[in-house]
C-alpha cells in the first residue's frame, strides 16, 4: 500500500445507460419522501428492451430487498458544489456533498434499497413490484442488485444528525369526503407521504398552501404546527 | 401509475468521472475478499485534484461507516451476459446478474459499504482511512455517502443462498518464521483474507500452489479439506 503522490495519473470515465425506468405516483420532484423505505409507497419497475430476458432476473424472488442504483432528474444532474444545505438540518447549516445523500453531486447516482413484493410477467417483460421507493415516475435506473444483509446490514453505525429524521411526523388531517376521492389503495400511501412533511425545510407559513402531484391528483395542503390539514384533492385528466 | 407501453422512450446516459482512488495492499484481484466487511483489512482513499477541498467531507467524521460506489476492473467493464455464476454456489449454477453482486454486469458499478477509520490532511488533501474494504489498490471511486442506519439497514431482510456466504472459513496454518516477514499491523489483514478462501470456487486440488500478491509481499499457499497451508512469503521490490 505505497501513497502515490499523484493519483491524478489515473483517469477512468464510466458511461451508464438505463437497465429500466421506475413507474410511481410521484410525477414531479415535490413530496416524494426524501428517503426510501419512510413511507408505505408501492412502485413498480420495467426493464429496457435489452434486459428483458427472464434469466436477467432469475433467483431475484429469493431476495426481501434491492438496492437500486439510479439517476437524479435532469434539473439536477451535473450542478454540485462542495457543500449542501441537508433539508434534516433546517436547510442554512453546510454539510460537505459526501457527507450527504444530496442529489447535488460530482456523480449524480442514487442508492435507494427497496422492498421486493413480487414479479409479474407481461407484454413489456418482467415487472418488478416495488415498497418504499423514493423515486420520481420516469427514474431512470442503472443498476439492480440483491441486498445482503451479512455485509450491507451495519445497525451499529452512527448516523449524525440522520438519526433525527426517522422521527419528524406531521399529524395529518384528511377529511373523509376528500380521502375517498383516492382510490382505497393508494390511500395510505399518501398519507404516509404526508406525514413526512414534504414542505421545504426553511419553510413555517402557516398561510401557505401547498400542491403537490400524487398519481393522477392534485393534492392540496397547509401546515400549522405539525398538522398538516389536505384542503383540495382535484383529479387530473 | 400508468404503465407505459414502451419505457425505451427514455434515455439518459450518464457519465462519471472518478472522484477519488483506493489504495490497498490487493495489487491484483486474486485475494481480495469478495464482499465488504468480511476481513479486517485496511485501506485509504485519496481525492482526485478538484475533490480535495475539506469542505467537501465537512462533517463526514460523524459518521462510522460509509458507502463507495466505484468501478470493476478494467478486464472486467463492459462485459455481461444475463447469468452468471457465483462462487458461493459453487460456480456451476446459473443465477441472474441482477440477483448477483458480479463485477460482469451492464453498467459495472461496484457497491461497498466501508468503516471509516480516521480522517488525515496531507499534501495529496484528505485521506480517508477505510476498514473492510474489498477494492483493489487503484480502484477508481465515483461515489462517497452516508451510510444512514434509518434507511439502509435491514437485518430481516433474507438472502437466498448468500447467508452460508458468511460461515465458510478456512483454517489459516501459517509457521512464525514466515509470519514474521510481513508488518505486524499488517498480518492480521492477510490472515483473514487468507481464511475467506481466495480459490476460485470450482478448485478443489490440494496439490495446487496458489500465489496471492498482498502489499508488496508474494504470499504462497495450497489447500487440504478446510485447512490453507502458507508455503511461501516472498517480498517484491
Amino acid at each position: 500500500m505505497n501513497r502515490r503522490t499523484d493519483a491524478s495519473t489515473y483517469f477512468e470515465t464510466l458511461s451508464l445507460t438505463p437497465i429500466a425506468h421506475i413507474h410511481s405516483d410521484f410525477p414531479e420532484k415535490f413530496g416524494i419522501p426524501r428517503q426510501s423505505g419512510m413511507a408505505e409507497v408501492s412502485s413498480f419497475l420495467l426493464f429496457e428492451k435489452e434486459y428483458r430476458s427472464p434469466d436477467c432476473i432469475r433467483d431475484l424472488e429469493q431476495f426481501s430487498h434491492l438496492w437500486l442504483l439510479w439517476g437524479f432528474s435532469a434539473n439536477e444532474a451535473g450542478r454540485w458544489s462542495p457543500t449542501v444545505r441537508p433539508p434534516r438540518l433546517g436547510g442554512n447549516k453546510h454539510t460537505g456533498v459526501f457527507a450527504s445523500r444530496s442529489p447535488f453531486r460530482p456523480n449524480p447516482v442514487g442508492l435507494s434499497s427497496v422492498r421486493l413484493d413480487k414479479i409479474e410477467y407481461g407484454a413489456d417483460g418482467p415487472a418488478l413490484f416495488l415498497s418504499g421507493a423514493d423515486l420520481m415516475d420516469g427514474t431512470p435506473i442503472y443498476d439492480i442488485k440483491p441486498y445482503l444483509p451479512f455485509t450491507d446490514c451495519h445497525p451499529d453505525a452512527s448516523a449524525s444528525f440522520t438519526a433525527d429524521a426517522l422521527k419528524h411526523r406531521l399529524q395529518v388531517h384528511c377529511e373523509p369526503s376528500l380521502l375517498s376521492l383516492i382510490p382505497e389503495k393508494k390511500r395510505e400511501a399518501l398519507l404516509s407521504a404526508l406525514a413526512l412533511d414534504p414542505r421545504p425545510a426553511y419553510h413555517s407559513d402557516p398561510d401557505r398552501q401547498y400542491g403537490m402531484s400524487f398519481s393522477s391528483y392534485t393534492v392540496r395542503f397547509f401546515v400549522k404546527d405539525n398538522n398538516l390539514y389536505v384542503s383540495e384533492i382535484c383529479k387530473r385528466i
